[in-house]
Formats: structure tokens, sequence, C-alpha cells
């Protein structure tokens, strides 16, 4: 029997994170990582896969990231854990016995079991899973319309690249408009001209009813009634915890099928923790259970676990899932932080938001000038910021983390206002209209009295 | 007379932004900005006049940004104060009465009197005056060596600038490296060489003794007995507030030549205030004086003293200097915000740093991929972060402002550790190895007991 000190189980972002974090605080114990597939795949570059990267090969994240570091790799399946012996069995037939374990199982696709015809040949799910995705790649080769069934964030990327490559697609959204989890109207419209800008036909407000085929697809058929022909579907419609393995081993799940973790990200059993797609979180604002599965949260709660794993640290515990998107359709990109407006409505935030519209670069007569948007959502009582939502050039992805930073540190517009920001010609907007404070600005303007 | 409520004296960055929050704040105040110049000019875009705008008309920034916003613009020089009857008299002898004064009165280029043959034909300052530059640039149209005296941010622009149009360069920098008061030595180093490969010459360690002539400029002489030729010099040796007006009209000054004010940004008058190059400043770190001259750290008081015109608020008061930079060398850009390792040594701060060197995209297969390098810079005991420096591509300006507010929210790395960071493949470096969070990574490592 093989006795790492720690085990950790799943090679995605949250295990890689997980298991160096775990090394390099505490160096004298031995890490090993068990995961299923040959491959790790970068999961947020699986939609590039399709014509951007060119192969699947260039978005594998190389082993030495973790044998580097001095972790023991493993591939094998893990198929069963026994909490009392403390001793994981893989379907190999191996146990290893461990002293402190993490939980990073991920996540799989929803493919409902209501969907007539989501079993037909040339419908696709997009799993992280370099085998599959290859297979899914060279069969959309020799397919020209590609329906794609929701248009989340993976959805509208993955429509992208497929559009870049000749595809025919329609992205088809059940909800008003695409990317309404992280944007505003106003934003996801924006984003929803852009996709279409890009040749790409969208669909909103009426959800898939059928695939039909009768062997392979031949079509889609909404709930509106209307029918699209369509030689592929993508199902984009979401992704589930794999918890089966935390759960068959008697640990709690919640009532959306994640892991039960607490802000150290440990379970109910002190030694077993629980990281990325598989685990419980709270939103950082509502305080409600949140399913965000998001590969740069999960790495926040990789490195917590990986710091707590011999001894708690209060000041090194997760305060909450803040939701950090960002994405580039073409030359503009798109990033959220925090709540939207919609959503603080929805939950009784009462609220103030500002938006101001600028350039990303300055003077705007500079060769690479992007427009940039800011929007603000800020609590009315407090001046708190809680969300903001961005439109730019490439640097939408940095200036989003920023505004991520001060939610995190529940900054109010106030000390947005007060603070100090670089500026430089050609690299970001004026000093004297630097878009993100100028939206603080206007929600301050509104709070004084 | 005229009688505007508010009156701002100076037109640049500084002085827009306070007519604009001052008019922001108390829509029902009449704001006045009297300016000198008949055209306001981008003041970090100056360098690119030389090159990449073409003209100086394109770095002219519009007035539009102050008569959109209800603001009087009047250009004349006003050359005296009388504090007791709340009058400034201009050079074409009206007389302004105000409720609040805000002096944005700037600073000029420093051209010391020591140095020999500094009045000579072809040598030149780059002061703030459209055309003063536009003849700078005509003049240096028929010539071909330019030597650039000080291998600051201005310096190191205006030399890369001028290089690209075909002349041939040298830039003398007393100091061991370039841009040495905002990188420690590896950064600096990383620099210079980009500077270097741009075809550009760097003399370090030897200062400049005279410029030889007779008439016109002929070479230059170094401290070290080296001399150089040349057909014109670039004077960037640092700026000195224009304090004079500030000075006549009795007003404290500090030993450094800057208007004293308070952390309202408020000068000794509770009805007169000083924002931008001509106001004192303290570091927010060292708590020590700082001749910090920049636009964004300008614009941030001016929003202060703006907002504290009519009742002070404390959550609306300057914190201090962060001091925070940022440059782009061809297709490589720096930054930095807050103290260097050698400044906080030198303060005897007790401090750890951790630097990373990683990439801005990921897979870091994909085409437009940069190297990224973040060096942090945090307090011993409490782990508080008190600098950062960053080598990247286009995204490093927002990153840069990111470790900004990491220093003005005084985030520890452990907070830095458990906070969330947003990536994408196309916009930002990997959820498992973002540089900025690897380096916060290694100091919490080094803090570990």
């Amino acid at each position: 029997m093989k006795q790492p000190d720690v085990l950790v189980i799943g090679g995605s972002a949250a295990g890689i994170v997980a298991a160096t974090t775990a090394k390099s605080f505490h160096p004298e114990k031995n890490v090993m990582l068990i995961r299923k597939d040959q491959n790790a795949m970068v999961p947020c570059g699986i939609p590039y896969i399709f014509g951007t990267l060119e192969s699947s090969q260039k978005n594998v994240i190389p082993d030495s990231i973790l044998t580097d570091a001095g972790i023991e790799l493993k591939i094998d399946e893990v198929i069963s854990i026994d909490q009392k012996q403390k001793v994981c069995r893989t379907a190999d037939n191996t146990e290893f016995s461990f002293d402190k374990l993490i939980l990073a199982t991920g996540s799989m696709p929803v493919k409902p079991g209501w969907l007539e015809g989501a079993d037909l040949e040339n419908v696709f799910t997009i799993p992280k899973s370099k085998s599959y995705v290859d297979n899914v790649k060279a069969c959309l080769e020799k397919h020209k319309k590609v329906a794609v069934i929701g248009g989340g964030f993976i959805g509208v990327e993955l429509a992208d690249e497929l559009a870049k490559c000749g595809k025919e697609v329609t992205i088809i959204e059940m909800m008003p408009h695409i990317l309404s989890a992280a944007f505003d109207e106003e934003f996801a419209l924006k984003a929803q001209k852009q996709v279409e800008c890009r040749g790409i036909r969208v669909k909103t407000g009426s959800g898939i009813k059928k695939i039909n085929g009768p062997e392979k697809v031949s079509g889609v058929e909404l709930n509106n009634g209307e029918t699209l022909d369509a030689d592929a579907v993508i199902l984009s419609m979401g992704y589930r915890p794999n918890s089966k393995l935390a759960e068959d081993s008697g640990l709690p799940i919640n009532e959306f099928g994640f892991i039960r973790v607490n802000e150290y990200m440990r379970t109910e059993n002190p030694d077993i923790f629980a990281v990325g797609d598989c685990a419980e979180k709270y939103s950082f604002i509502t305080r409600t259970l949140k399913p965000t599965m998001l590969a740069s949260t999960s790495c926040a709660e990789a490195r917590i676990a990986g710091m707590n794993l011999y001894k708690l640290s209060t000041v090194r515990a997760f305060g909450g899932t803040i939701s950090i998107y960002s994405t580039s359709i073409g030359d503009t990109a798109f990033g959220a932080a925090g709540v939207t407006e919609n959503l603080a409505n929805e939950r009784r935030f009462e609220i103030i938001t500002g938006t101001f519209e600028g350039v990303d670069r300055h003077p705007a007569t500079l060769p690479d000038t992007h427009k940039q948007a800011v929007k603000l959502i800020a609590a009315r009582d407090s001046g708190v910021v809680l969300g903001g939502e961005v439109i730019g050039g490439k640097s939408t992805g940095e200036l989003t983390n920023l505004i991520g930073f001060i939610i995190q540190t529940q900054m109010t517009v106030d000390a947005v206002l007060t603070s100090q920001i670089g500026t430089h010609p050609l690299l970001t907007g004026p000093p004297t209209a630097y878009p993100l404070i100028k939206a603080a600005e206007a929600i301050a303007r509104q709070r004084r009295v």
C-alpha cells in the first residue's frame, strides 16, 4: 500500500493548485496527485482548441508543474474512499493511505434526461477530457451547421471559435440574453451584438425542446415551436459537480450536489478537504449557495485548502465566491465581478449604479485605442462596491480583477474615489477620465445628501 | 470683476479633474478654470508626439471635457492672489473673486544652473507647452544625434520615440540603471536591455558635466571624462513645482518648493486648496515627503480637493502617494507601485520579497502570449504588501493598478493568497500560475514559522 501524507484526487486546476500549495507550505510531506485522464487540460482553454489553438495538444498543462514541485503523479481512478481507515482504492486495485485528503474531482457537463434526442449521433457536450474533445473536433470537421445550446461563456466562446473556422453556428439561449448570469442587459446586449457581428446567429428567449434525428442530428426544435436545421449539436447547458465518490464515502452533500465544506474548504471530516467545481460555495455578497464553477475560484479554494491542511488559519480562509468572469469576442473583451444590478435587486439590496464610457488609451487618437465602459454596483447605505462590469480591449481581464479586489476588500466608492491609479498613454485610460473612477464618481454623486 | 464660486488655476490633468469634480459634487456652484496655455496637453502623451502620435494636435485634451460639464474656461495667466480680499488678478489685468480657490499650477522642467552649456542652441527641456514642444520637434527634424540627459520615464519614452524616427539616441543616466526610482536592479536591467534592443545607447553611472558648444550643441561631456558627439540635447532631469504664485501670496511652501497641504489637499487657508505637481506629497508607505509628479496621483488629489471644498470628509481624504508608474517599450511594458526593495531597505523596513515569472496568456502556446514577471515587497512583521513591480504585455498597466489597490487597502500577502482572480486564456495568466498570486505565495512561504 502506497502511503502519501497528502493525497489529492483530481488533476485539473483545483487539484494542481491544491497539490502545489500543499507541497509549498509543507515541503516535508509527501504529496501525491491521482488523476483519471492521461493529460490535464487548461480548462478555460478548451473552446480555443476548436480554432485559435489548432490542436488539443497545445492546451495540455505540462505535468512538470507537479513533478518539478516534487509531487508524485499517478494516472488512475479512485473508486472508493474509506474514511475510517483513511484509505483510497483505485480502479487498478491499488490502495493509497492518506493523512490528509483533498477532493478535487471537478464537474461534468449536464446532458438533461428530459431532452429528447440528446443521445443521437453528433450531439456533444464539452467535458474536460482531451480524448473526448479530440473526437468532437474530428466529427465537427465533417459538418457545417452547428447548434450550440446555452449562451453562457463556454457556449459563446465555442460558437465564436467554430464560426472562425467557417461553421454556420447558432446559439440557442432560453434567457432573454446571452451571458445573462454575468452581465446586466445593456452589457449583455453589447456582447450579443459582438457575437452577431462575427457571423453567429443568436436565438434568445426560448429553450430547446428536442433534437431531431432519426439517427444523426438533423435539426433542433425550440420551445416556441421554431425548428432549425443542424448537423451537430453542442450542449453547453451547465455542469454538475462530480461528488459521487465523496457521497459514497459518507461525506455530506448539499442540495445542489456539491460536497459540503466550511471556510477552510474542509469537509465534515477534519482530514478531508474539497476544492473546485465539486465543493460547496457561498456567494461573498448574497451569502446564498452558488453553483459557480470557475477555474480561478477553484484555485483560490485550492490554495486555502493547501495552506490549512495541518493547522487552521483564520486569515487564510475563504470569504465566499465573487464570480469573476472575463472573455474576449474578437477584439472586444467583457468582464464581470460580483453581483449584477439584476441579482442585487432580486436579493433585495438597495443599490446605486454608475456607468462611464471612455477609452483604454490616451489620447484616444493612439492607434490601438479601444472603447472602455465600466459599470459599478454599490450598496446605497454603505457605498460598498458589490459588483462591476467591463467592456474594453485586452486589458479588460486585469481591470476586472481590480474590481474583484475592490469587492473582496469591501471598498466603498469613496475609497475608490480617493485611490490612486497609474495611467499610461499606451496602456490605460486617461487619468482625467479613467472609467472605473468615473463610474465610482457617478455613484458617489448620487449618494451625496 | 468676475465672481466664480470656485476658481481653479491651471489646466492640466489636476486642474481639469479639480474643476470637473467640484462641479460634479457642487452643481449649484459656478466653477471657472483659468489656464495660461491656449491648449491643454495630455501630460503623459507628450513623449509620443515625437513619434507614435505624429503631431501635438493629436495630444490636445479637448476643452469640451470642461465646457460640457458647465465649467467656464478662461485663457489667461493669474499673476497674483490676494488672500484677504479673495481675489486673483491676471496678466490682462482682470480680477476674479473666489469663494474657493484650487491651485493646480503644475511644474516646470529643471534646467540646472550649474550645467555649463545649458543655454546653447539645440538644448531643450520638455515642458507641458504645445508651442514649445512643437518647436523642439521641428528643430530635432534637422538633427541626427540626440543626447537625452536623465533616464527616468520621460527620458526613456522620449528616447524610444526619437529612435523610432531614426535618430541616434543616447540616454545618459547618473544612477547605475535607468528607471531606478521605480524599479529594483533586476527589473531596471530588463527595461534597459529592452531600450538597448530598440537601438538606443544607454550610458549609466556617470552624470553630465557640461554641454559643448560653442553656439550650437556639438556634444556632451560626462563626469567620468567621456565625451559624446551630439547635435541636440534634451534635459529630462526632473521637474520642480510651480509654486511662486502661491508663495508670493503668502502661502507656506515646504523645503522642496511644494505648496503645503493637509490630507484634504487644503492649504493653511481653509478656502485655498492645492493639487497636482505643485502640491506637497507624503509617501503612503514611508510617510516622508515625496517629490512625486504623476498625472494619476494629481488626479486623485484633485478629486479629493473637489469633494472637500465646502465641507470636509474624513473618508474622502488623501492617504499619501503610492507612486504608480507604468510604461511600454516596444511590446514590453513595465509597471511599479509603492516602494522598491531598495527604498524599503533604505528606510529600514524589514521586508520579504517574492518574484514569479510566468505568462500573460494561457496556455502559453496562444499566439500573443507575453512573459509576465511580478515582484512583491511585503513587511515581514505584518505581511502587508508595500510595493510591486511588473514586466509583461499590454495588460501590465491594469495589473500594476491592481497592485496599487492592494497597497492602498493594506492587504497582507495572506489576503492576496485567499483572493479570487478571474482568468481567461486570451486575457490573463493561468489560474494555476497567476504571477501576482505566485509572488504572494513565495512571500507567505517565507513568513511561515
